[in-house]
């Protein structure tokens, strides 16, 4: 068997039994969230890392250095805002085959300098290796707060039945940029810049988990794949209305048919999606840091995915499930 | 330019400078050390990564995949213990192309786990991606401790000038058994273990920086290039006597002609390196958790470098100098 046919998401639960150690006291999330945490002192640290690899994750060619910075460490920071927590110092790896121009190392730190201003982040070491392709891995530490000796954090396996189910911004724009961004669309285009420069909500985030929201996930891989790893580590279904997805106008009038498949299952739109009682999420609504958008309930029948339903109820197929590193 | 024509080295310093922002209150060593280090509360906290690439670091079908694994954490425990901290928690991004067999990735895991055992480190999450050569990489958190409010931390800018410089171990070992390995030598081999599974004297480190020790380097890249790096970050030279160096029996033995040479520019010992006034390396010699051997002096005279002279005082110079992932 190879890991391909395994798939990303199986072959992360088989290495976890490999290595089948006991969780250390301080342990407080492990293998299988956003990002790991644990306890030091009186507060909570997490850390998360992210690689993006050329010609699986960015183009090369088409995708222009410096985005491609930002970009390295934002996929990160959108870890860390899904447990809630704050983002603090990076550690960033080039691998880099030696013909590579200076020139590029230069605009790439520098998109990532701006990332990190952006968010707060102190780039605070790494590593560089020789590679016959061009990677760009950084590893992110950041820190949650406790309130009454409680952890704030967002979890994946926290959500309830009858929790309603919120996004922050809009879905799809990033995939819609990627088809863009290949047919030679300049990156000044809106929806282009969805999929180059990707904003995490971050303070929403920290907002969410301030004001009593436990559930929740960053939406990387698709909203379905995403809102399904909710459903599979909290045991429950979930129901999603199609006419309520948030969908920007430049999607609609771009990809008139495609809008709804690339919101469900598009990819790397780095927005937020919580779940919690509607009182919550109202509350959330109303701070209005990013805006949120009500798209469905999680369920406590059937089977442990999301499914997305038209206005008549019917469930709407879709011919990708997500991304998946391994498969696609 | 090209990355292969700057070299490593300067390539972070050039980096380091596109970056160009203040380091944050918190900060205490960033970019330019073995690990990042930053106060967190009452404690310090650290952070260190480094990878393994395919047919760079490790040779494709020479290298059993239980070995990597442990070798993959084993590089970066080492970073932690040359600050003088514990590690703590690990993330493990592993890059492989489709068709790796799933039975590699289990041994490889295996062997992060026994390292892990080993050292007391939680595998805590990491990620997983397609790439088109295999490689991991390690992410390493852990913490150093603090004592009447001054951080037990070894640095690679705090030598003084007349410090003794002592090392943990034998050095050249890991290079001769690389080469052994390339011979078709049974990893049984006592010179190939030690290529394969490095063993960083954590412990060594912590009781040097205990016993006040506040310089310290691991040897990853050959002794007199990391010895470099200490004279270029404490703007000092380096004096190493030839005839003081620890050399194992079976690496006179097998190489007698290339046995100094490894040992000095060979890499990959990953023993530790500590400079410090007489008194306190005598007393980290009777500690005794490993063997501890005095090679020499650090000087104010003349380049930032380190020397290895002969018996007569004369200066021995090398072909190589050690290990530039970029320009080797």
């Amino acid at each position: 068997v190879n890991v391909s046919e395994l798939g990303e998401f199986a072959l992360i639960e088989r290495l976890a039994k490999v290595i089948d150690a006991p969780a250390p006291e301080g342990l407080i999330v492990g293998i299988g969230d956003d990002a790991a945490v644990w306890r030091t002192g009186d507060s909570l640290a997490m850390a998360t890392t992210d690689t993006l690899v050329e010609g699986v994750h960015f183009l090369p060619g088409l995708t222009p250095w410096r985005d491609l910075g930002w970009k390295a460490l934002a996929v990160n920071v959108s870890d860390i805002a899904a447990m809630g927590g704050a983002p603090l110092f990076a550690l960033v790896t080039l691998a880099a085959p030696r013909q590579t121009d200076i020139a590029h190392c230069d605009e790439l730190y520098a998109g990532l300098g701006e990332c990190a201003r952006e968010y707060g982040v102190t780039i605070a070491g790494g590593d560089i290796v020789r590679a016959s392709e061009f990677s760009i891995t950084v590893a992110l530490i950041g820190r949650a707060e406790m309130c009454d000796g409680k952890p704030l954090l967002l979890r994946r396996d926290c959500a309830r039945a009858g929790d309603e189910i919120a996004v922050t911004g809009c879905l799809g724009d990033s995939a819609a940029g990627l088809l863009r961004l290949k047919d030679g669309t300049p990156t000044t285009d809106s929806l282009v810049q969805a999929h180059l420069r990707p904003h995490p909500p971050l303070q929403a985030a920290q907002e969410a988990a301030r004001l009593g929201v436990v559930c929740g996930i960053d939406i990387s891989d698709g909203l379905t794949q995403d809102l399904g790893h909710v459903c599979q580590r909290s045991n429950l279904g979930a129901d999603v209305r199609a006419d309520a997805l948030p969908i920007s106008e430049a999607l609609r009038s771009s990809f008139p048919e495609k809008a709804l498949s690339l919101a469900c299952t598009g990819g790397e739109d780095y927005q937020m999606l919580f779940t919690g009682p509607s009182d919550i999420i109202e509350r959330l609504r109303s701070a209005a840091i990013s805006p949120v958008t009500v798209i469905g309930k999680m369920t406590s029948a059937g089977e442990r995915r999301a499914g997305v339903f038209d206005a008549a109820g019917e469930e709407i197929r879709f011919e990708s499930w997500g991304w998946d590193h391994l498969r696609t």
